[in-house]
Parts: C-alpha cells; sequence; structure tokens
C-alpha cells in the first residue's frame, strides 16, 4: 500500500453521514437477531429539511439572483459585494464585535467548504494542530489530508458545570509545545454542550499568548435551548489575533441544499482562503448566494418557534434514552444527541448497520468522533417529532436485543 | 516569510479571472496616455451568460430540484444516484467508451472542483506532475498546493498542424524521470487547440508504459468548431488505467451559475475524490444538480445555434487582430483566443489594467497560463457580439496607444 492509499484509507467516508446507502450489507443476514421493526424511517445523519422546511423567502431570493444573470452568476470568489455587506453587517451584531465586508468575511461552499479552507490556510505539513475530542468527524481527516499533526484535546461533557469546555491544562500544555493551531466547534457536535464563558475567555488569553490560530465552529450558535447563554469567541476581550469564525445556514435554516457557508475574522486569513477558494471551486454557486439575504433576516417569531420545536423534540428522546437507561448529555444547543450505548454482543458499527436494515434507522457511528466516543450514537433530530421519537422506541428496543 | 506565507503569495489570484474588481489601481495615473475610449464594457475573463443565455430548462430543472426536497438537498456525496444514471449514459455515448454511473462518476461544485478533487487525489508532497505550458492558470497552482513539483511540457500553437499537442519527446522523458501524474486541457485553456487523434493516442500510450495518471479536461469538448474534429482519450485503444476525465455545463451550456461539474473515468480515483469531497465541500449543491437533466439533453439544433454564433464570433475577432498584426492562433474548440502583443512601454500585466481602467474591457494576463506567455493576452469571447468586437477594436488601439 502507498502513502496516497493509507491516507486516503484514513479518510474513509463509508459511515460518513449520508454515506451509509453506498455500504455493503451483505454479510449482516448472519449476525441479525429476530424480525424487522416496523416504523417510518428515519435518518438522523443529517436534518430533515422536508420536515423543518428552508427559510421562507429562499426559493424566491434564489429566483431573483437567477433573474439578475451574469452578475450574480460570476461573483469575487469570496462572493457577491452587496452579499457580504448585508450578511456581514448582520453578523458583526449578532456576534457582538466588528466586521468588514470587504476584507473580513468570504461566502463558501456550505460550512464544510468554510473549514476546509479555513484549515488549508493554516496546515501545512508538521503543523501542530488542537483538535477537540470528540467533534466534527472532519476536523480530524482535515488535518491528516493536510499532512499536519493532530494534537487530541479531551471535553467532558454530560456533567452540570459552569465551566464547559475542554481541559485546558492539556490545552496549555500543547500550546507550549509548539501547537499553532486551534479547531472545535460550539455548540459542540455531536454533543450539544456549549463552551461556557470561563472556557471561552480562557481559550482566548491562551491564543493570544501562545499566538495560536483559532478557528471556531459556530454552525449551531443561533439554536439554543430556553436558559442557555452563549459566548462568541471574537467578542471575548482576550480574542487573539488569528481567529477564524464559521458559520452557515445549513443546520437551524434548513438550506442545506444550497451548499452555502461563511468564514469571517483575520482579513490575512480570508485573503488566503479566498486564494485557496480560487482553486478549490473558485465560489459559492453564484445564484445560491442571492439565497443569503433571508438569512439573519427571517419573519418575527420564526426563529423562536423552530428553536421550540427542536426542544420539545430534544425533551421528548431525552427521557426515551435515559429511561432505557443510555447516557445521554442534555444538548444545551444545536440539533444532536449523542447517547452511550451499553455493552453489546456485536461491535458499534455492526450495530448501526443493524439498526439501518433491521429498524430503519440511520444513526452516525461514535468512532467517527473521536477514538473515545466509538460507544455512543450521533442523532441529529432535526427530523419530524412524531417519527423521530418512534424511531428513538426502536433503537431502544434494539439495544434490548443486543445487549451482552 | 514563512512557508505558508510563501505558498500563498505563489497562489496569487489578483489576475485571476473575475478577481480584476479588487486590485488597487491607485498608481495608473501616473501611467496612463491618453483619453478614455468609450464603449460597452465587456469582461472577457469569462462567458456573459447575458448574452448566452442558460440551457433551456435549466430553470425548471432546478425548481423541481427544489420541490423534492430532502431527497435532492442531500444526495450521496458524489451526487444523487438518479442524475448520476442520467448524465453517465449521455457522457459514454458522448466520449464514445463505456461509463458505470454507480462507480466511475462523481457530481462536483464545478468543473475547478472536479480538477481539485482529482489532483488533491494523486498529488502528495514531492509528486512530480507533467503540466502542460500553457494550460489553464489552476493547474500549476493545485500541483504547488499539494506540494507536488511541476515538470512543464511545452505545447506548440499557431501552426496548422495535424499533430497538435505537448512535445512528446519532453513528455516522455519527463515519464522515465519518475513522473507520475499528468494534467491537460483539450481543446486547450487558452488557445483554443485541440490536441490531434496521433497526439491523444501516443499520450495514452506513453503513460500505459509509464503507469502514469492522467487528468484530462474536456470542459470544451462540445464546442468544436466547423471541419475539426475532437478525439477522447478515454476512448483510445491505449487508453491508461488510471485516467480522469473533466467536463461540466459551465461554459456551452452557460451554467456557470450553477456550479456544476463532473469527473469520470477510474472507480479508484473516483472513490479517493469522494473522500476528500466528503472533507472539502460534501457535495454539488443538492438542488443544483437537479439543473444537470437538461446537460447532453438540449433541445435539436441548440447546440449547432450555438457553436455557429461563436464561430462568428470567433471570426471577426480573429480578423480583428490578424488586421492589426498580433500573432493569434485560431481558435479550434472552445471560446478563448489568445493573442500575443508586441512589445509595449509598460509590463504586459499593467497593460491589461490600463485596458481595464481606460477602454472598459477586462481580459486574462498570459502569466496565468505559462511563464513563457506573458506577452499574450486571453479572452473569453462567449459575449454579445457586437459588443466583442468593438472591445476588439478598443485593445488595439490601446496597442498602438502603448507601442514601444
Amino acid at each position: 500500500m502507498d502513502a496516497l492509499d493509507k491516507k486516503f484509507m484514513e479518510l474513509g467516508a463509508d459511515s460518513a453521514p449520508g454515506q451509509e446507502v453506498r455500504q455493503d450489507n451483505s454479510a449482516l443476514a448472519a449476525l441479525t437477531r429476530g424480525e424487522n421493526i416496523d416504523g417510518v424511517p428515519v435518518d438522523f445523519s443529517h436534518g430533515d429539511v422536508d420536515a423543518f422546511a428552508p427559510t421562507p423567502g429562499a426559493l424566491e431570493a434564489w429566483q431573483e439572483g437567477y433573474d439578475r444573470g451574469g452578475q450574480q452568476a460570476y461573483t469575487e470568489y469570496r462572493g457577491d459585494a452587496d452579499i457580504r455587506n448585508d450578511v456581514a453587517a448582520r453578523i458583526a451584531t449578532f456576534t457582538g464585535a466588528p466586521l468588514t465586508a470587504d476584507q473580513e468575511l468570504i461566502i463558501t461552499p456550505g460550512t464544510q467548504g468554510a473549514l476546509f479552507l479555513a484549515l488549508g490556510s493554516v496546515v501545512e505539513v508538521g503543523t501542530k494542530v488542537a483538535v477537540v475530542e470528540p467533534d466534527y468527524f472532519a476536523n480530524r481527516k482535515l488535518v491528516r489530508f493536510f499532512n499536519g499533526e493532530v494534537v487530541p484535546i479531551p471535553l467532558t461533557y454530560g456533567a452540570a458545570s459552569d465551566n464547559n469546555g475542554p481541559d485546558l491544562n492539556v490545552l496549555e500544555t500543547a500550546f507550549k509545545a509548539g501547537t499553532r493551531v486551534m479547531v472545535f466547534s460550539t455548540p459542540n457536535n455531536p454533543t450539544g454542550l456549549i463552551y461556557s464563558k470561563s472556557a471561552i475567555d480562557q481559550i482566548a488569553e491562551l491564543a493570544s499568548r501562545y499566538d495560536v490560530t483559532v478557528i471556531v465552529d459556530q454552525l449551531y450558535s443561533r439554536l439554543l435551548y430556553e436558559g442557555e447563554t452563549y459566548c462568541h469567541l471574537r467578542a471575548s476581550a482576550s480574542c487573539p489575533e488569528n481567529i477564524i469564525t464559521i458559520m452557515g445556514p445549513s443546520k437551524t435554516e434548513s438550506l442545506s441544499g444550497f451548499r452555502l457557508g461563511v468564514a469571517f475574522g483575520s482579513a490575512k486569513l480570508i485573503e488566503r482562503m479566498e486564494k485557496l477558494q480560487a482553486i478549490v471551486s473558485l465560489r459559492a454557486a453564484g445564484y445560491n448566494q442571492a439565497a443569503l439575504s433571508t438569512w439573519f433576516n427571517e419573519p418575527d417569531g420564526w426563529l423562536a418557534n423552530r428553536i421550540a420545536q427542536h426542544q420539545a423534540i430534544r425533551d421528548d428522546l431525552l427521557k426515551v434514552f435515559r429511561d432505557a437507561g443510555l447516557e445521554t448529555a442534555a444538548p444545551q444547543g444545536g440539533s444532536y444527541i449523542f447517547p452511550k450505548l451499553p455493552p453489546l454482543i456485536h461491535e458499534p458499527e455492526v450495530f448501526t448497520r443493524l439498526l439501518r436494515s433491521q429498524a430503519n434507522v440511520t444513526v452516525t457511528p461514535g468512532a467517527e468522533f473521536s477514538p473515545h466516543t466509538v460507544n455512543s450514537i450521533r442523532l441529529n433530530f432535526s427530523q419530524d417529532h412524531k417519527a423521530a421519537v418512534a424511531a428513538a422506541h426502536r433503537i431502544v428496543e434494539m439495544v434490548e436485543r443486543y445487549r451482552a
């Protein structure tokens, strides 16, 4: 096996969310216990934009973009200037820190695109990158792809705490030892944990002191449950110079089919990201950019209603899993929940395949998020409420059936 | 300057097509001769989708995709299976070689996306890559970004020949010396030269003999002028095992605003490309994928008419430039023309900026395509016919004004 074979084996996407349809499950029959469990299929690997429809007006905004013709089809690589102006102003308000549209913002093909460009702009051969565990599955893979080195930083979750966040002692030790970049998501994917103000301020302070670039993925920062508070790293008093914040309208707003994201922060890094975008995909699809006019610009009450609906699903799923004895942290934001499975007679990855083939429930194996969470499963519960709860009951039934 | 600063300096996108709006031209005034030349602004850096509208039905196909909802928003990373089935069948017919939709095709965010994924799947630190000169500006930059090594292969153009193509002796020497990958476009960007059957067969034979991966960019292979023939590498009798062909509907079909491309060929490489796409941008925008239903499926006579219109513009521009004594090869396919400038009192890059500021004409400097073509300028003549011809006359007038 040559170096590229090895590299791409490590980038394995077989269990990545949405790719389950490509799995070869011919060997599963021999491992199956009992009959299939009927129920409406639920794909928890991503949100259901039929259950939670795209932002009102997004379709019309796209059509207006199409009607504008060439001007909207071909934009600057960093995105249309007028659209960036609007978005930058709204993001400055939302995050509580100023932002210049011309220099400090780029529109990308999805938040994934933003993450790729951000890491590609700061990670080279041998660059040490602090990666929180568990966290979004692509973080580790991206560092590996750019030939950087992952420095794992543990995140404790599930315990009620005013100091939610990564292990700051491990983080400082890593920074001292030459770690140049840190990447993390808050609300955390896959657990829904929100980093506390204290954790954010300390990360900011440490990054400033050790001159570390911080890439913070705030994809879910609008979807906060009752009683939760959120702290934007870029608004922290000690905010480091080299910071990129990433957001996008794919989740809470259900605009995933448009593949839109933004990154904002350091003008120097945004410029690098644009140069990289020039050779990666040129720009986010021109007409799609127009749909951003609806972002942070939704009808009154729309966001509060969307949050309330998700909170109701969260509460029901939490009850189902906890009643069944599955250790499950309460998500503070976002639409992920990350229950832990008890010991089973099969490997967790086989169990998730059985869940799909026998019970019509698709989840993402915990191994995608860190080597230490192989016994958990991640569910994106932005789904039809009733179907999601029924599917959670099927998960519990399957757990009982395959319990070791 | 650290290694990343240097790397991104080399990825400079200041003169890249479409980025001219970001240039700081405050120093130009001191270099300017004479008055401004009036005329309808023409941006030859890319095609004008207002002059040549998107394929009929593309808008409606997109709307049907949007109406399908979640199923179209979230597809496999390599693209929706039904859409791949349709496109694969049409591409097999067009290229004259079979293609399996499930294993050998991926839908990407634009042809640029396909090129990035293809090179990213085969170039690692130190990989030697044969890059034709001149050729598409991103080829060299991509090799540099992946820390590979560019091995330049000269392309002769402008001489009538039955053996159009790169210098095959240089190519074989490069292959013998350990070059692992070759990338090229035909019709060639920026010259419009079409590789002859003989050149294609010999490239195929050499790549097979030396086990070289070939990435062939056929973006313009449908737009062939009267009397020209085209040869698909993948249909060559000696076609190498590791080949990826790249196409897309952004140019001839004017679907650039949808950012769609495809790559097809080696199943092993397509699988790598999908893994890479998973961390680069997940997938081509879901709803946009639906517009592919119009591709290779246009109304009767549509393509012939589009070719005839471009041929008429080509003929007129060629006459304007040749009458003015500018050495200009006749494009055989595609919509690029690459006239050579005489010695001027300013550097060519300054001249192109003056052209833009004084005469409302945007072109791409030849330096983007190879170090040996700094005295040429590239025009994408997929423009309003009358405006394009008038702009060509302004280019000639500016050349006379700044002649050394």
